[in-house]
C-alpha cells in the first residue's frame, strides 16, 4: 500500500469462515493486534458469521473491544470456535450474478476499508479467489488476504495450517488415554478410534504420537490416502492379537476400497460445497471385526471436541496462529493482494517457520493429502518422516484460566439469538 | 487391629476393580502412602487384574516401587485408569462352592495379610461383601474394605463417590467446547449429547455447570431417573428453537420411555452382572428431531474419555480419592472390616468432606440415583440443590506433566502382553 503517514488511514474487515478450530481466534487476535499496531490502518471491524456480516450488516468494531479491555485480545487467543461466527456461503459466479460483488465492493467503499482479511479453510479460500478476482477486475485497492485455519491441514503450499497442531495433540493425547483405558483388561480386545479428515490423513496420522516407550498404540493406522483391504485389515487384526491382548486400530472417517467406495456404516449426504457428509467408518469396522473374530471389539468416534477442546491446544499451534493474523497485517500493509499467508519450514531441529504468502489461486480449491512415500508400503502405518513432520506442531501448552472449575472462555452472547429470552 | 508395635507387622493386599476412572490410581496412591506411614502394616502388595491377580498369583510389590522412585506416587496419582488392571469376576456364591474363598484366604494366610482393599464400583462392592462374609464364617482377622470409585455417582450412603468430579468436569466442559462449536452458525440446529450413566443421571446432570452469563446450554436435561416423552421433548424443542438458534440438549444413556423400554438407536445386550449394554439414545433422538423437525440436527456422544481425560481432572477429586485410599489404612488399623469408605459432606460454604465408613452390606448391589425432588417437574431440568450439590466437586485443577506434548503418565508396561513383540 505504500501509505504514507500522512495519508488518512483505512480502516480493515476480518471475517471468519468454515468449520471451527481451537487456533482461528488466535488469528483474529493477530489481525487485531496487527491493525492495532498498524501506521497504515486504523479500525478493524469483524463481520459475523462470515461474508454474511458484510452483506447484513452486522460488524462489530474489534479496536474498541480491544480498547474497552486490556484483556481481550490474550482471552480471545484461548477461546475456541469462532468469536465472529462462521458461514458456509458460498459465492456465486461473478461472470453470472455480480450483484453480491457489487454491493459488498460498496460497503468496502463505505467504510473506507483498505484490506479484508477472511479466515478459513479450502472452502473459505474459495470465496477469497472470487474476491480478490472480482477486485482485480474493478481495479479495487483493497488488499484481499486469506489467513489459513483449519484441523485438517489440507491446504496446499503451506507447511501446514493454523489449528491442525492442536487438533494433532487432542487426538494423540485422546488416543494415549483411550490406550490406559483399554489396557485394564486380561481379557482380548479390539478398539477402532475414528478420526475426523474426509480426504486427507493428516489427523489421523497424528495419533501416531501417543506411541511410547511402554505402548504402541495405535497398532494400525489407516489413512483415506491409500485403499482400504478389509482382508488384509482382518489378517493384520488377527495377528496383532497373538502379540497383544488389546489392539487399537486409529482410522480415518474417510478409508474407501480399492474402487473409492467409502468403508462406511452409515448414510451419505451432501453438504453445500458438495462433500459427502460421512458417518461410521469406526463403526463399519467393528462390524467388521465382530463378524469375522471372536474377541470383544468396540468403536469411539472422537468428536467434535478435537476442533474446540481448547483446554488441550498445541501452544506452538495458538501462536503460529496470532502470528498469522498479524503478519497478514503487515503484507496488506505491504500491498499484497489475492493471496493467503503461507508457513515455510526452514528447520526441524530447532524447529523453524517463516512467514510468507502465496498467490491464492494456487491454493484455493486443492487439497494437500499426505504424501504416498510417508505412508508404510503396507498401507496400516505411517513412516518416521511424517512423525518428524508432526512432532514439532504438538509442542507446547497454553495457560487457561479456569472459572468455577470450567475453563474460562470470552463470551459469544454477539453470536445466541436471544432477544425472545424470557 | 490394635497391634503393638513390638508385633510383627503384617502385609496388604490392594486391588482395583470395574471401570476405569480418572481417579482410581489416586486412591491406589493414598493406599501405598497409607501403608508406608503405617506402624501396623508393612508391604503393600497390588493384585494384577482385581481379584484375579490373588488366584493367578500375579501380585506386585507396591511398596518397594515407591521405594524405588521418589516420584512414583505423584504420578501415579495423576495417571489415568488402572494401574493394576481390572477385572469384571464375580465371585460365586460361597454357600455353591468355597473353593475360590479358600483358596484367596490361604493366600492371605501364607503372605501374612492383614488387610485387603478392592477399589471399585458397585459390582466391586458386592466382591467385598462376599470376602467379608466369608472372612466372618471362618473367623479370619483380615480386614476387608472397600475403596469407592465410579463416575456413575451411584454408590449408597457416600456423599460421592471418587471419579465422579473428574468426569462431571470433563463433562462440563466438554459440552461448554460443544456449545461454543455450536454458536458459529446462524442457521437454527440442534445438537443432543449423549452422556454414559445407565440407571442413575449425576453424570448427565453435571452437564447443567456448563451454564454461564452468556449460555443456558445445555437447554434441555434429561436423566434416566424419570420417563421419557418423545412428544413432550418435540414440543421442547420446537419451543426453544423460537428463542435460540442452536439448542443443545444432555442426555443419559439410559433414558426410557413410560412403560420402562430405553430410548435407543442401538441393541441391546447382557454383561457379566446382567446389566443391558445401552447405546444410542443420542442417536435415537437425533432421528426423532430429523423426523419431525425441519431443523440441522446432530448427535455427539461423549466417549470414553469422560472416564480416563485425566489431563481434565478435578483437584478435588483426586485429593479426595487419595484420601479415601489412605483413610481405608487408617480405618483396617483402627479393626475396621467388612466396610467402605465413605465421605460424608458437612458443609457447602465453604464445602467439607468428613471421612467414615459404613457397613458393606448396607452399600453392595443398592444403586443411588439423582433424587427426583432434584429434577424439574417437567423431566427436563435439574434444580438449584442438585447444581449446589455438583459445583464443589469439579473444582480446582491438577498439575499434569507434559513430555514431547503429551500428559506424561505412569508406564503400564506390566498390564501390556508383550512377549512375542519382535
Amino acid at each position: 500500500m505504500d501509505m504514507n503517514k500522512n495519508i488518512k488511514k483505512k480502516n480493515c474487515i476480518v471475517a471468519q469462515s468454515g468449520g471451527p478450530t481451537v487456533a482461528i481466534n488466535a488469528s483474529l487476535a493477530g489481525v487485531i493486534e496487527g491493525v492495532r499496531s498498524s501506521d497504515c490502518f486504523d479500525t478493524v471491524y469483524g463481520s459475523l458469521n462470515g461474508i454474511l456480516g458484510i452483506l447484513d450488516d452486522r460488524l462489530m468494531n474489534l479496536s474498541e473491544c480491544a480498547d474497552a479491555d486490556p484483556s481481550f485480545l490474550e482471552r480471545l487467543k484461548h477461546t475456541p470456535a469462532m468469536y465472529l461466527g462462521s458461514c458456509r456461503y458460498k459465492l456465486p459466479d461473478y461472470m453470472d450474478d455480480d450483484s453480491v460483488y457489487n454491493y459488498i465492493f460498496s460497503r468496502f467503499e463505505k467504510l473506507d476499508i483498505g484490506a479484508f482479511f477472511y479466515i478459513g479453510g479450502n472452502d473459505s479460500m474459495d470465496t477469497v479467489l472470487r474476491l480478490s478476482e472480482y477486485a482485480e477486475r474493478i481495479d479495487s485497492d483493497v488488499r484481499i488476504l486469506g489467513i489459513p485455519k483449519t484441523i485438517d491441514n489440507d491446504l496446499m503450499v503451506t507447511d501446514h495450517t493454523p489449528g491442525f497442531g492442536s487438533a494433532a495433540k487432542y487426538i494423540a493425547s485422546s488416543l494415549l488415554e483411550i490406550a490406559h483405558d483399554t489396557f485394564i483388561y486380561a481379557v482380548k480386545s479390539v478398539t477402532i478410534v475414528e478420526i475426523m479428515g474426509r480426504d486427507a490423513g493428516w489427523l489421523t496420522a497424528a495419533s501416531v504420537l501417543a506411541r511410547n516407550s511402554y505402548s504402541l498404540a495405535p497398532h494400525l493406522i489407516y489413512l483415506p490416502e491409500t485403499d482400504f483391504d478389509p482382508d488384509l485389515f482382518l489378517t493384520d487384526i488377527r495377528r496383532l492379537l497373538t502379540q497383544y491382548n488389546n489392539v487399537i486400530v486409529a482410522v480415518s472417517e474417510g478409508i474407501h476400497d480399492a474402487k473409492g467406495r467409502y468403508i462406511s456404516a452409515g448414510e451419505s449426504k451432501e453438504d453445500t460445497f458438495g462433500h459427502s457428509q460421512l458417518s461410521g467408518a469406526g463403526k463399519a469396522l467393528e462390524y467388521l471385526v465382530k463378524d469375522n473374530i471372536n474377541v470383544k471389539v468396540r468403536s469411539v468416534e472422537i468428536n467434535v471436541l478435537q476442533r474446540c477442546a481448547a483446554h488441550l491446544a498445541s501452544a506452538t499451534d495458538i501462536n503460529e496462529a496470532f502470528a498469522s493474523g498479524s503478519r497478514a497485517v503487515t503484507f496488506a500493509e505491504e500491498g499484497v493482494t489475492a493471496s493467503m499467508v503461507t508457513m515455510l519450514r526452514t528447520g526441524n531441529a530447532p524447529y523453524c517457520i517463516e512467514y510468507s504468502h502465496a498467490r491464492i489461486k494456487d491454493i484455493a480449491n486443492e487439497a494437500k493429502c499426505v504424501p504416498l512415500r510417508w505412508i508404510n508400503e503396507a498401507g496400516n502405518d505411517v513412516t518416521q518422516e511424517l512423525i518428524d513432520y508432526l512432532t514439532p506442531l504438538i509442542q507446547g501448552e497454553t495457560s487457561v484460566t479456569y472459572q468455577n472449575g470450567l475453563p474460562e472462555y470470552l463470551s459469544v452472547a454477539h453470536l445466541i439469538q436471544t432477544e425472545q429470552k424470557k
